[in-house]
């Protein structure tokens, strides 16, 4: 391992954003571009990666879901050796790195080290999915909240498990646009659930495929059948599902017949 | 009103991060850059505008709370009328625009317009608030949700009234961590619901103000003190409000010693 400067290693924690290259942000690029090391995901845009050039070593640490291919502990312990051997060290890491990203574990473990740490923001998929297929998260008279929850949790807990009584209440009650990331495997579930719950059949979901991506889908559907039309479409990860009123056809007739790919919404 | 070409107008919302230029993706520069005007709001970096040129004309339609210096009906007729007159036009929004930003009311006008419009996300200051103070906020084994709220209404009701009893449960039950955007003035209202409600006066509370700009300060505290402690210290707008335990001041140690401004969270 070798240092780029006499300058002491660091680690610098980076959001990929959702998927497009150029909705990483210069701030982000700078690091990026600054880097002897950087430790990746595996959804992260593969030409960000591409561009870096020979200069900067790239370890991938992807974690496919159900597989991960390098244990959490083991990715804090890399980062943090190579900051210690003196390198700068990028973890770059898809969306935003504190939102479901473990980014807050990879910091306590720099700290603990002495190690100094900072954190680039980027855009959440969260965020961006619904916004590239027209799906406003908070919309004037409709909602004025929104609530971020995983389908993937750490127990392996699926359907509706993933859903704890206040995100059913966001829906039931209509009060927040519920987001579910992570949440193909368990769709089923979590519609049977809200409908146990008392949400109406009708409730707006959208649900966006490979969201910002050039073969971005968006599949909407009431939410009785969002899990017989999400299989029948053969809809699959990575993808964003949002729930309720501002998911409505009136709001998304607007990104229909637009194509989304490229975020067009209209006209 | 001159166009740059003769391709026909339209119209691009971009998110313009949290306030520090180099928080704007690579795709809302491209946009800005190749704009005929930019149709601007108050919390953008001002020398994102400066750069642009004389080329691209700037109209600031800033709004500051409590006073609109342009209601949201003008917005929207001037974009479309701008871009029915052949423009390029940017709206320029600070975060994303689909987060309180209005931007679904716009892609709605738009669309009534027949004017093509697309969509260019942001970072939140939702999320990148807290992330630049060190506070992720989701963290496995402590919170797996977040919740997005605004502290300030269209009907301007203020303190405990902007909280829903979806937000409170949020807190009560330590489901997910609260986010109030634009949360200074109901932030007395919003301790005094939370506590009525049941939630615990050590609940721990973030206070991001300007968050990302070289005088971000963060006020860590907890939530029965947290009104007391902002008047105090003078919290001023713009600032995020982040409740729950990922606010924990052993998480937030890892922001303390190190000066947030840059996003430095550690060593």
């Amino acid at each position: 391992m070798t240092t780029r400067d006499a300058a002491p290693g660091r680690v610098t924690l980076v959001g990929a954003g959702p998927g497009a290259a150029d909705l990483l942000t210069y701030r982000a690029w700078r690091a990026l571009t600054t880097a002897d090391v950087v430790v990746t995901d595996r959804l992260v845009p593969r030409e960000v990666l591409d561009d870096l050039g020979p200069g900067v070593e790239v370890v991938d640490v992807g974690k496919t879901p159900g597989r991960h291919t390098l244990p959490q502990e083991e990715i804090d312990a890399l980062i943090v050796a190579r900051a210690l051997a003196g390198q700068r060290v990028v973890r770059l890491k898809g969306g935003d790195p504190f939102v479901f990203g473990r980014g807050g574990e990879e910091v306590a473990a720099c700290r603990a080290a002495g190690v100094p740490v900072e954190v680039v923001p980027g855009v959440s998929s969260a965020l961006a999915a619904p916004a590239l297929a027209g799906v406003p998260l908070t919309h004037r008279g409709t909602t004025t909240a929104f609530h971020v929850v995983t389908g993937h949790t750490r127990d392996g807990a699926a359907g509706g498990d993933v859903l704890d009584d206040v995100s059913v209440a966001c829906v039931t009650s209509r009060a927040a646009t519920l987001v579910v990331l992570m949440g193909v495997a368990a769709l089923p579930g979590i519609v049977a659930r809200l409908l146990d719950a008392g949400a109406a059949p009708g409730t707006p979901v959208a649900i966006v495929e490979r969201g910002s991506l050039p073969d971005q889908r968006v599949t909407r559907v009431a939410l009785d059948l969002a899990a017989k039309r999400a299989e029948e479409v053969g809809v699959r990860a990575p993808a964003v599902v949002v729930i309720g009123d501002v998911a409505h056809e009136e709001l998304l007739e607007v990104a229909r017949d637009a194509g989304g790919a490229a975020g067009q919404v209209g006209g």
